[in-house]
């Protein structure tokens, strides 16, 4: 038979069977009326889950190529900006700032640690006059969510535009990008918006938007201009992936459907039944724990287990696909996503396949106790 | 009941059943074995298509982007490079180029003019020394079809790189990466690849890569060398859209099954079958009467006529959608494309539905050709 296969990872994450179907549609041409209601639909609808009254763009690739049109549009050769690091998503925006020519202060914290306010306060007035400052919600390589809130208004009492990487958080915690002033939220298709990846997005406020009108760096296909342009006439400039936007409409209504604060708190109830039943069974996070990390869980293997082996095993035994570690923590840490389309019973797989994987592998794991506490721990919070 | 669809444009084409099926499938992780094996497969599968010995890359976008990855990788500012262009898509080049601050020659022909050796053979001498040509195989806003091998040539010839826009002519109409010399081609999945829109793809030649290592223009998910060090282990920098990687996976199988030469033959008979049938029923032919320009038949409404009534009549009455000229011509002409996942019978639809909503707008048709037409021109060169 078949083996059944369950995918764990904080991206891409599982897509609900509608959502699927949607894909299997024949393809439809990208400037005729049916291909139109449904791609404006769809900005209507993203603009809800940004929580925002400005533009959220749309372009065909990776959540990198959104990342990269924020840097390409806001940057001019030797402006000074200011990322904040704490892993390898926040090293990304460095990358891609060097790649532009910004004059780049990189505060870079631990990996694993989770960014504060007095981190950017002072980053900031050590770096002096910044324009643009880039942060990242959700370090999915470590599962720290920061207080993006409180980090936005430091950067903007300095007069800096703020960019977030919201890849893996929107849509899983909260996120309120006119709210809290953020110029810039950038987010993908295939985290917790429940869509296979292919299409990513970039909201504009209108201080970003004249910040790009000066912005000098090389750039065609991830320019905002001649993408707003487009989408202001419900056209695009190239052709989009409309099979992805199709399906990104489906799972927006879902997500919609379900409401907004109601998955975020179905999140954060998926985090702390993670989190409960791996304490349970005597492991040690790596990640916070705390309810704003609720996009995907890092823990740390047992003394004398490699990380990567449990990945594996995972993988060979019960087709089940968690993440290793990134970078320096390959094989110190495993992760198991839970965004989007999960329920508590996929926690419980999760947690039971890891202990016996554990437990075969000689490490001492508490038999038995994880996925009943896992689903108390669900239980004790009950939805909104 | 369900309106029947019937999707004739020049790009997104038409998806067989089964490349839709697969679209359909769970998401799987791009960093696991199942992809691996699918990915790979695909690579190898492109390199045949492309009849090339080198790496065809591989990146999440429009073919736009594939089109800003070749100028990006092959510019520094100020560098002398020539674009021939005889339509919407050759301008494009003239534009990403401009935006990469190459220092751009732009050879312009007359829209639907058939660029030649001769013209670009002057071009270049008329220029200087000049180091990257950029052509376009297909040019899909005309229905032109250049003698790219000629072309090539000629560039190899001045000692210049030769860079194709292949995006609507790979799969369709003979090309010869390696052996006709040229360094680099774009192409995109939404084409004669029958596959949806999503991912595009570049070919690149040894001197290619060596001029990628001498650019300075800003580059991040296009960078040449990023993605290549990637696929070299089978995996992507940025996460793939991996829905639309299986669906192509299908279609080159299905495409190679056929084979390329049949597959080459059969759009050259689609072709001949549209325009024998456009030329019987009275109409004027705008792309040029002959067999290489079998991707989309471009032809001019009878005097009187918009050409922009034609397309909206022909989805409005019948479902079915076609292309309108672009730029200045729209409204001049009108294209049915037939790339890809077509028969003659796909043919003899379009046909029968324009000659009616002609013949309906007053135009002076002869009626009931048409049809026998094409079906005669196809049956008298039979496949190969």
């Amino acid at each position: 038979m078949a083996e059944k296969r369950y995918l764990m990872t904080p991206g891409p994450t599982p897509v609900p069977p509608e959502v699927l179907a949607e894909l299997a549609r024949p393809v439809i041409h990208h400037r005729e009326r049916d291909y139109r209601e449904i791609y404006g639909r769809c900005l209507v609808r993203l603009r809800e889950v940004y929580r925002t009254e400005h533009d959220v763009l749309m372009f065909t690739s990776s959540g990198t190529g959104a990342l990269e049109s924020a840097v390409a549009n806001l940057t001019s050769p030797g402006d000074r900006q200011l990322v904040l690091s704490a892993g390898n998503f926040g090293e990304r925006w460095a990358g891609i700032g060097r790649a532009f020519g910004a004059d780049l202060v990189h505060a870079r914290l631990e990996w694993g640690e989770t960014p504060e306010a007095e981190d950017l306060r002072s980053a900031l007035a050590e770096a002096g006059d910044v324009r643009v400052v880039y942060l990242t919600h959700s370090e999915t390589s470590t599962g720290v969510v920061c207080d993006v809130q409180s980090l936005a208004a430091v950067a903007k009492d300095a007069g800096a535009l703020v960019v977030v990487d919201a890849v893996s958080s929107l849509g899983a915690v909260p996120l309120e990008t006119d709210a809290w002033g953020i110029d810039v939220v950038v987010s993908g298709s295939q985290k917790a918006l429940m869509t296979p990846p292919g299409i990513a997005f970039v909201s504009v406020s209108p201080e970003a938007l004249e910040a790009a009108g000066r912005s000098s760096a090389q750039r065609y296909v991830f320019d905002w201009e001649r993408t707003r342009n487009a989408q202001a006439k419900l056209d695009a400039p190239f052709t989009p992936a409309v099979s992805i936007v199709r399906a990104l409409d489906v799972a927006l209504g879902l997500l919609l459907d379900e409401g907004l604060e109601e998955g975020f708190n179905r999140h954060a109830r998926l985090g702390r039944a993670c989190r409960e039943g791996a304490k349970a069974m005597g492991l040690e996070l790596f990640s916070p724990d705390e309810d704003r990390s609720a996009v995907v869980t890092a823990i740390r293997p047992p003394e004398g287990v490699d990380a990567t082996e449990v990945v594996s095993a995972l993988r060979d035994r019960f087709g089940i696909t968690i993440a290793n570690g990134q970078g320096a923590l390959k094989g110190k840490i495993f992760r198991i996503g839970h965004i989007g389309w999960f329920d508590v019973f996929d926690i419980t797989t999760a947690l039971a396949a890891v202990e016996l994987v554990l437990a075969d592998a000689g490490a001492e794991i508490e038999r038995g106790i994880a996925v009943t506490r896992a689903l108390d721990a669900w239980a004790e919070h009950a939805a909104v």
